[in-house]
């Protein structure tokens, strides 16, 4: 193993992270899976996380949390990394060429929830940051992929986060909530993966919000319209990131407590089953998390704990017209203003 | 739709395609096609094929066949694909540059079979012929992925294809089924998909027999050792490609049936179903037909009819040691000399 790679003197580079920001993110890293895995045991009352600590021969390592077979969670992951090593994979060096030729420090916190009942959704979660030289990042998000929908539920869970989002600047919400209807996006199925959420990445001192591929989404005509923002700190983007991670329970909780005794038969399962290949497809084909923890030889069983459980594949699988089924496909795997929405 | 691009003259490039090439290949593929679905029909006894046929908006089309439910088969697919364009996928042109500014035509046979019997290994096939202005290749092979597996059945597997690929140059086998080690092998698993068969790709008038992205590998050593071959022709190269797609029946068929009738419990199809997650790790992370079909825009149910029917994901599974499951991992799952092997 080598060692983390020798911080910058921030008196030198004025609007460098602190000098204990790794240890304050690691720290933080390992709160947010610890008070989500307590949340999710107290929520699902049966199941307990099992926890594997593992260590990456090129430096770094772990604690992978899986849940499963309880009463709500049939599969859960909550992951908690931290790697560093020579240099980063080129898949991030194109985003920023300025990271090249240092040693980089990466750590985060990364979720998915399996629910057994179709009526609650998946849920994913990821916060995570990264340091090389000079350079410094935080990125992130939360998204829901529900089977049988709900508008109440998709505003909830949207309302919760522009909050968290809007205590720090008012533009948030707008342009984070497009990026991650951009970034959940299954181009080879012309849908979305669920209902949204928000998502960010390469956030730091820099004006511009937006920082994804694609010039011509929503995010990103946002964030042109809006123009720079001023100049953010380190701890403030840190601040941003913390109130974030914290609105985890309360946008899901409430709505997996509220599904969770739904009766449903096995129309409903083979649906969920279907659907949930949805979720193996992006995971595998687009998820820039997959993709960094396989090129940097990461732990697979913990990059891949992310999967479901049981999946099911179907050729030309079509859903009834009217039915509850085409209802998802038709309202709700399309980018919606679900904050603003009322019943 | 676009029209097909136009052939250059035979008479000025020695070494290209005849004038009626896309038709015999087009024919050819369909072919194989027909033949292999009405021996999988004899096989099955109770399952047919259900044909779709499509246009590509861009140029081409194809027909999709797909049995379900069958005796044998839990879910197959065999396609027959023909397309065009402007040009090539970047993940192409870096193997053929000189492809590069050329429109294409494309055309290739594609086949995975899902037995339900876990005792009745999945296969695969596919073979493939582009066209790029004076550029020319053949692609393709076959490999048989068991879950509880026969070293008798390996050895009758690898020796069909093997008399096929002696009948046209005594080192084919040796590179390729090198070639097809090292293609279908996943670095995160650090695992064979299963105990292989042949593969080539980029084979054409060029006298180098291994064209693939590894200089360290066995097949590259082979070829390396055996220097170039003699310019081949065209129609040398068709031939063999022929020969390799009537070796499938033989190949396949004798072992399915000599595993049909075994007994199996919930313990075998659990085993199944989490193996089968191999499959889909593989086709979605490194599958060169799959990638090539989602970035030409092409129809996304016949490119993932590839995925399994039903799928299980276990995190951190590991085989009781001593067992026919621990036996798959420790024998077949890397490569072997099957073709030489003897009871």
């Amino acid at each position: 193993m080598t060692a983390s790679p020798t911080q910058l003197n921030q008196s030198q580079h004025p609007n460098l992270p602190p000098a204990d920001s790794r240890a304050r993110i690691s720290a933080f890293m390992k709160g947010v899976q610890d008070s989500i895995c307590q949340g999710l045991e107290e929520l699902d009352g049966v199941g307990t996380f099992r926890e594997d600590s593992w260590d990456r021969e090129e430096g770094g390592g772990g604690r992978s949390r899986v849940i499963r077979d309880g009463d709500v969670f049939e599969q859960g992951g909550v992951n908690f990394s931290e790697v560093w090593g020579k240099t980063l994979p080129p898949s991030i060096l194109q985003n920023r060429p300025d990271a090249a030729g240092h040693e980089f420090y990466a750590t985060g916190t990364s979720m998915v929830l399996h629910p057994r009942n179709p009526y609650i959704p998946t849920v994913h979660l990821n916060y995570r940051y990264f340091e090389a030289g000079p350079v410094w990042w935080f990125g992130g998000g939360a998204d829901l992929t529900p089977y049988y929908p709900f508008h109440e539920d998709a505003h909830h869970f949207h309302t919760t986060y522009k909050a968290a989002c809007d205590r720090h600047n008012p533009h948030y919400y707008n342009i984070f909530k497009a990026w991650c209807d951009e970034y959940f996006y299954l181009k080879h199925r012309n849908e979305a993966r669920g209902i949204g959420g928000i998502f960010f990445d390469y956030q730091d001192d820099r004006g511009e919000l937006y920082r994804g591929p694609n010039p011509d989404q929503a995010a990103a005509d946002y964030s042109r319209q809006l123009g720079d923002v001023p100049s953010r700190t380190w701890e403030e983007v840190f601040a941003f990131v913390k109130d974030c991670s914290e609105a985890f329970l309360p946008a899901y909780v409430p709505i997996a407590q509220k599904r969770r005794g739904t009766e449903y038969s096995d129309r409903e399962r083979q649906f969920q089953l279907y659907r949930r290949g949805r979720y193996v497809e992006f995971n595998l084909v687009y998820d820039r998390g997959t993709i960094f923890g396989l090129q940097t030889n990461g732990r697979t069983e913990s990059i891949l704990m992310s999967l479901p459980p049981l999946v099911r594949w179907e050729y030309c699988y079509q859903p009834e017209p009217n039915s509850r089924e085409a209802e998802l496909y038709d309202t709700f795997l399309k980018p919606q203003d679900w904050a603003n929405w009322s019943a």
